[in-house]
């Protein structure tokens, strides 16, 4: 039989999300038709990005998604059966196949073929050498262009972006700088992750702290949160600083009430760049950058940290509490 | 004799500048030395950036002024007296001369030799065909890129630098849209600087006028205010719009309270880039900026605005004149 097990979109969370923010159905999935092909979803990514598809203040995907809409995620898949001459059984993909156990594709939405490699365990194609690791290494470097010598800092470091920046930053040369919240996570982002400091946003003066961290001023500021950390970090900038702005997690639960960013004048003042940007904008160097991740990740100098929620039916749940920071 | 008059910096001004944060003096200078040349300056150029240098909590030209400085500008200088290889009497030089009516100069200070040329007024060289122009030219073309039939919004849009940006905007085939404060105003951007439209920020619903003057969004918003203006501004940009930072007219008067942008999440939500620079940072265009906006001048193309005061004595009014925008 071939019942695929969803979980469906329904209805705009009033700050965050809660579990009847969604609904799981299960469907009968037809054999693949000509062209098409049918893959088991092994391992699904939960990334902060969804939230925004769940509300239509934010518009960067197009449209938001409708109620009754399947949750779109990127999957580990396996095919399973194919009518399809690019794909046979057995192989492995990563994808747009959505939050669901099962799925029929023709092809559109194949992020690129898995190809096992020696030290690189399967999910790190949808975390380190996925489309999180191509986040921080497209950012970093095509936005962030850091020198060897030059201090990055970066927000949400001990989450799966920032935690990768960091460590790219540390590989090509730089001083790494984090932003975490809490001792535990400030531990994480130091000790197994290597960044030369990290800075507690819950502690006092945060922007004393980052001074100590990063004697030398900031040249890169890899921003995953926006809002009243951007504020601070504004006043660190060293001129001609970069700033890759990679999202806004200060306002995905947000109600329609946005920090006002006082600095803004810095920009102008110290000659900076901000640039919001999706990695979709820059594939001509996924395969670059994933085989750099990977060569990283199997010689020991990436880590990744993983946390794995199993069954379909614990996606909302895991989803919720990876938005809480858990 | 050789007396010059220069206007020195007094002191920090409190808000907008009054005639007691400058002093008058006159001075004996020596003839020139081996190596150097005296010069009379001819016109001097008086821009917003001073109001800047005057301030410590500006720093991107290095320190700020202290008092009995002379007031730094540029000036149109004509070569009286030469002991330089390089610069003979009747020579004409756009450099950094000063506040003053004579001036000593080694070389270093000098923008660029004037060429004169057919239907290009020896002011121009300050202006439209000069530092204005230049950096006009150097932050449209270079930061904001725009494309034939892309719209290109700025504000100040009456302005030296933001007149030039909308008319080299039209020459690139794009839609240009000004926004400046008062009818009067609106009237010379569209009338006498052929803007498409111009938007009056000193009527009601800026962001309901600016739909209807870009109906297609806006591609490029070539900032020179930043503020509550640049919040508006940024809630009407199209996806990966450009927005060149050239000044912050809204803070140069401000007494350290900045206005809180609060939509700086939409630099990540449409990918927009912010760029702050200064023309100086582009040195290898400024020729190529000086021959195009000259052929543009000469051609009936470009048209500039000039506010004309007379003896050196009446710098320090003139300056404050300009940055009440009269």
């Amino acid at each position: 039989m071939r019942t695929t097990t969803r979980v469906l979109f329904q209805r705009v969370p009033d700050g965050l999300p809660v579990p009847d923010d969604f609904r799981i159905e299960s469907r009968e999935l037809p054999g693949p038709g000509d062209g098409q092909f049918l893959v088991r979803n092994r391992y699904l990514s939960l990334d902060p990005y969804m939230r925004m598809l769940m509300d239509p203040a934010w518009t960067f995907r197009g449209a938001s998604l409708a109620p009754g809409d399947l949750m779109p995620g990127r999957t580990l898949a396996e095919v399973v059966e194919s009518r399809h001459p690019d794909f046979g059984p057995g192989d492995l993909l990563v994808g747009n196949f959505g939050w669901q156990t099962l799925a029929l594709g023709d092809g559109s939405g194949v992020d690129f073929p898995v190809v096992p490699r020696d030290g690189v365990p399967l999910t790190a194609w949808l975390g380190a050498c996925g489309s999180n690791g191509v986040t921080a290494w497209t950012g970093l470097k095509l936005i962030g262009e850091p020198r060897a010598g030059e201090t990055v800092a970066v927000s949400a470091a001990a989450g799966s972006v920032g935690s990768t920046v960091g460590q790219l930053a540390k590989a090509w040369g730089c001083r790494a700088v984090g932003i975490a919240g809490g001792r535990d996570k400030c531990r994480l982002v130091t000790e197994e992750f290597g960044f030369d400091a990290c800075c507690d946003y819950k502690a006092p003066d945060l922007a004393g702290q980052l001074r100590d961290a990063a004697p030398d001023g900031i040249d890169v500021y890899f921003d995953n949160v926006g809002g009243e950390m951007l504020d601070t970090l504004l006043t660190l900038l060293n001129p001609l600083a970069r700033v890759p702005v990679c999202g806004v997690l200060s306002t995905y639960n947000a109600r329609g009430e946005y920090y006002g960013v006082r600095n803004t004048r810095l920009i102008f003042d110290r000659r900076l760049t901000l640039r919001g940007f999706l990695q979709s904008q820059f594939r001509e160097h996924h395969a670059q950058a994933r085989d750099e991740l990977a060569t990283l990740l199997a010689a020991g100098r990436l880590r990744s940290r993983e946390t794995v929620a199993h069954g379909i039916d614990s996606a909302a749940q895991a989803f919720i509490g990876m938005l809480q920071g858990a």
